[in-house]
């Protein structure tokens, strides 16, 4: 019986009640200082205390246990210690309670597993959703419920905080204070037993008061349905992570040759581009792409111009605009026709529009109103360096005066102002106003730049998603085979008819029981094969000398048979050898690598990449989380590092690319339908010239009794 | 007769007098602005102010001209209308002033080069060094020296600025003061007729007062001689740069082949590298990186430690020392041995050492004596999340406390404090006193990175010198013939001639002058060949049929002759064809590309990087300013990402590395001595197995009659 998700997190964040179980009358307590805090911020709807031990508490009164309340309880706030914590859950449970936040540590974190699968299965049955334990409490700013242990401080605004870290979680109260980042909510997940950054996505994205959320996620679970999620959450919020752990200590350990490839942190980084979202590095860098989203329009196109009354910081924002991906307007002709009424002499009508530094306010004021009139310009970046011409007040209210006006037109218009004493009070006035200024052009840049990326990842979204003609039964059938055999993974044949089944083409090959039979393959297939055994006791065939290439004619396959047993046979005498596959041996082409697998956070992920020593040395890979769209496919061959020699270098014909992309999609198809199946690699891919076709050399997969994984 | 630099630069850094061409009593002109900071900022030598038309500003004498004043004078300051500034340079020359510095704008920044060109040539005649023109004037803290039209309030300090960009250098002095960043002096260099960035470094790292310099450079013209100051510069102070024009539109027009396969940035970063000096992404890193370096101790070792209150923020901070490359002391035991007596039960004595949330002022005291005595940790990052456990008061007192009892011990300590109002009172007063605490840990350890590159840097400067056996006169003689000739090249048996004296193998060659010296010299060397046009009048062979390969015997060869002939006959029928070269066809290996060429901006460079697309495509290639030593060479090739490949990956054996060092060093070696080669390629080189050596299969060199470029 699991209560409807969104009324129960509606509960959490616009409760009519709460009760504090462990209220303490104790100031350097957790539970006098959340009731302290409920109390003091104002909370609009009722408190009840729980303390059998005490009558008032901060002039409130206290109730012994849930039960001499008359009245319903929306939510409760357990700050026991960790042993009472369940007694007091099942408490909750009799009082028909549905979502509870147990700020209590002492649990998973501390290796106490045990209690806390006890607590969240109770909740699952009891359908009550559990927030915590080991956090800090959230806060609501809805309802003004301040129900943390951290600041009471906190202006209300738009921008929503999930946390994973508590200590981070209530310093950043501090910091949004400081800098005036108004909060709609702020919410500590800690060891996330039940609630976690998905469920909480899908409300605030529906919540009114939310412009932008920011996550910080130092590890992942049920990443399969938080990409889910986040694919539909980033359509209509921008959504900012900062993830911790990239570095080579956190990367999980991943078993599979394809998780090898790269550390865990670019396929979390490749995922979180998929979804939409914007990860930042460091935490003031998200907080200000959130104060900023949570007011900026979406660009509704490219063609940036910059104006400026120096011409150095000019430059220093067009390399700021390349590395953040925002692309300058370039017609010089119009740039020159349109505001060269408004530069200078010594000035520039090239972007960047340089008005010198003898530029008015006025002339600034000027030359704004033209950019933000212009149909073919879509953004603009505003570049101030304090000069003796225009002092604090006309800075400030010409900059206040543009943004109010164009504010409604769905054009960004980003200020940086570099300078001293008067700089500072500019910016403190005008952030307190939220009005986008910045001291670093740096900072000014990457801001508009996660808005082009939520303008560009809107176009890709939605692209078709053609089902491929691919039997999902017949491959369960071979995949039940496979495991009723003991085996977790394919053999060689089973794998050339799940590509078979798949649309795929593969070599053409037959399995020999004997020596003649390997000569009639071979002579049938044609000149030259490869042979390989097939044996359940091998699975690294080339290693112990179970594969032979490059053979030529009848005396070569003759040979070759004999050299494979003789092999094996040494490797491991005992070794059940199913009989010796013949396979054509295809002509070269470009190699290239597709791997598939059920990673251990993000569920079913895909991996592109070229083959050989683009994958090993160069790291040159893409990945994604399943399901992929078609376009979205093919952005993932196109990004890759190495794809000029995919279009054709130094006179090489272009590759079939449009065949590597349709290979991409079925394989990705089928290891999210099959969850039986844990990793799929074909690995080479031969490509050749476009319109001839790719053909799967090796294709490798493995099996799991339990789905997924 | 030019003057010593150094006394000029004295001059300009401490005159004893100064005169102020232009002065004036019209506030709103430069000439008036540029006297009044001198005389409020309280310069300590004498003042002249020179305008015919007054008799006093400011409340001091005016003299109508140099001439009227009786004792000597060490600078002037130029500040008349452009077309007036050579007549007073005329009558600064008669005063015997040898600096002079130029306010005036007007010159070459406006296409006015002519007139820049006569100030320059005349000044250079008389022994006279300019700065500017076009600038808003330098200021010297020595002396109290305000001569600039900027900002009066500057605070001194340790920090130099040379700035190119006039408003941002305005800009700047406001926002150091801001930031309490104090400046022993800042220098606008404008258009750099004369005093470049090279003098002034050249000048500042001898002056005591100036702890780390900062450089704003937009565009570089004698780059060589920069490279050189810089080398040395380095060893003895920090230096940081900003260059602005990293992106594509700022990049040089690179003429050759090797300039094309990189924007001239990236050859920027390598050189800076190269010369040591520390490149920041933009003026708010440079600055916080300048005001630490000018106090911080160099790290003796490696072997960082993390000590924080807060999990997540500890990991925030180990990927941003990924990012920045600092090495984390991992030695467990050692740790735990250590920090087991200072952390609270839920703590961790691995790095990041925490202390916990519940940790006091005087635990983490504790702590950072801990750390900062031990003998194996070189260095510390300590970071802090606000907590109700400690206040301002007594974080301030503790950081205070470690800071003074360690900052002589030569270890960097660096704090980051992450929070609310507290937060900014501790920072604010501590930032005052320079002690290093920063707002984003991102910050904290990009400071401390810096510090690591100079310890590392510091390592490899120093590598010995081998100079090669090459005999660069029987090199020149080659040259000399070329040029002779009328030719900008070498041809083939030149090119194989220089690889000759340069110790170099190529393939075995001849120059065939009919079809059956062809077959003979085919013969002499063995087959498989390769044949080659040689002429003068076909510079790219193979696009034009006139080069065939794998010519396996006799008959081949004489087929061949005949369609070379034919091919280069229709491609320009009257094309002089000096013979056919006939070449060893050299065993395949690994291919890899060596290029030099005479940089615009730097001078000689030299390039590599692995042959074929990971040059053109992966751009995977390492520059160096010439000369290099062989240490610094040697970084040259492990640094490419293709690397591994050299050292063998998917069982392939080591290749011969060695020579491939000892190859470039060489080509480095003759480019840097032989001024009218501008280009010299090899590619490719083919690599062989360690012991089996390298061979020069094409050279290409291009030379000048103009020694340089």
């Amino acid at each position: 019986m699991v209560m409807d998700k969104i009324s129960a997190m509606k509960k959490l964040f616009e409760p009519r009640s709460i009760a504090i179980i462990g209220a303490s009358k104790n100031p350097s307590k957790v539970g006098y200082k959340i009731l302290n805090n409920i109390i003091q911020v104002g909370y609009s709807g009722k408190i009840y205390p729980i303390n059998p031990n005490a009558d008032q508490i901060l002039g409130r009164k206290v109730y012994s246990s849930l039960e001499d309340i008359t009245g319903e309880v929306d939510m409760a706030s357990i700050v026991l210690p960790a042993k009472f914590v369940f007694e007091a859950l099942k408490a909750c449970a009799k009082k028909n309670i549905k979502v509870v936040t147990i700020i209590s540590s002492g649990f998973s974190e501390v290796g106490n597993l045990e209690e806390e699968r006890k607590i969240n299965s109770f909740a699952a049955e009891h359908g009550i959703r559990i927030l915590g334990p080991n956090i800090f409490g959230h806060y609501s700013a809805k309802v003004s419920l301040n129900a943390t242990f951290g600041p009471t401080n906190i202006p209300k605004g738009n921008v929503a905080i999930i946390t994973q870290s508590g200590a981070l979680g209530v310093a950043m109260i501090g910091k949004t204070a400081v800098q005036n980042i108004g909060l709609s909510s702020i919410i500590s997940v800690g060891n996330k037993s039940d609630i976690d950054e998905a469920d909480l996505v899908e409300y605030l994205v529906e919540q009114d008061d939310t412009k932008s959320i920011l996550m910080y996620i130092e590890g992942i679970q049920k990443g399969e349905r938080l990409v889910k999620v986040l694919k539909e959450a980033t359509k209509k919020k921008p959504i900012v992570v900062i993830k911790s752990g990239r570095s080579k200590r956190g990367a999980i350990a991943a078993a599979s040759h394809t998780g090898s490839l790269a550390g865990a942190d670019e396929i979390f980084d490749a995922i979180m581009r998929q979804c939409g979202v914007l990860r930042a590095e460091n935490i003031q860098q998200a907080l200000d792409w959130c104060k900023y989203l949570s007011t900026a329009p979406i660009p509704a196109g490219e063609n940036t111009v910059i104006i400026t009354n120096g011409g150095g910081v000019g430059v220093l924002t067009t390399d700021a605009c390349e590395k953040y991906n925002i692309r300058l307007f370039e017609d010089t002709q119009y740039l020159n026709d349109l505001f060269s009424d408004v530069t200078h002499g010594f000035g520039s009508t090239k972007n960047p529009i340089d008005l010198t530094g003898e530029a008015t306010s006025a002339e600034y004021e000027h030359a704004l109103d033209v950019a933000l009139k212009d149909d073919k310009i879509y953004s603009v970046l505003a570049l101030f360096c304090e000069t003796a011409m225009i002092d604090a007040e006309s800075l400030t209210s010409m900059i206040r005066t543009v943004y109010e006006k164009y504010k409604k037109n769905k054009k960004p218009i980003i200020f940086s102002i570099f300078g001293g004493e008067m700089t500072e009070r500019v910016i403190t006035d005008l952030s307190k106003e939220n009005i986008p200024v910045f001291r670093d052009v740096y900072d000014a840049v990457s801001c508009l730049g996660v808005s082009y990326i939520q303008f560009r990842h809107a176009q890709v979204v939605d692209g078709e998603d053609r089902i491929p003609k691919v039997s999902i039964n017949k491959i369960s059938t071979i995949v039940d085979k496979a495991l009723s055999d003991g085996r977790e993974f394919l053999l060689a044949d089973e794998g050339q008819e799940l590509l078979h089944i798949a649309g795929l083409s593969g070599p053409k090959s037959g399995i020999a029981r004997n020596i003649k039979q390997a000569v009639e393959i071979a002579e049938d297939i044609g000149y030259p094969v490869v042979m390989k055994v097939v044996s359940r006791d091998i699975l690294h065939k080339s290693d112990v000398g179970g594969v032979l290439l490059d053979l030529d004619n009848k005396e070569e396959v003759l040979d070759a048979y004999q050299t494979i047993i003789h092999n094996c046979k040494a490797f491991k005498s005992n070794a059940v050898i199913d009989g010796i596959e013949v396979v054509e041996q295809v002509k070269l082409g470009t190699e290239v690598i597709i791997g598939g697998r059920r990673d251990k956070a993000f569920g079913p992920i895909i991996m592109f990449g070229l083959g050989g020593i683009y994958v090993e040395v160069m790291k040159d890979v893409s990945f994604r989380a399943l399901p992929v769209n078609y376009r979205e496919t093919r952005l993932m061959v196109e990004e890759i590092k190495s794809f000029p020699l995919l279009l054709g270098v130094r006179g090489e014909p272009r590759k079939d690319i449009e065949k590597i992309i349709n290979t991409i999609y079925r394989i990705g198809y089928i290891l999210q339908n099959c969850p039986r199946i844990t990793d799929i690699e074909v690995n080479p891919l031969m490509v050749y010239e476009q319109g001839n076709g790719v053909k799967a050399v090796d294709i490798r997969v493995m099996l799991s009794e339990n789905e997924g994984i």
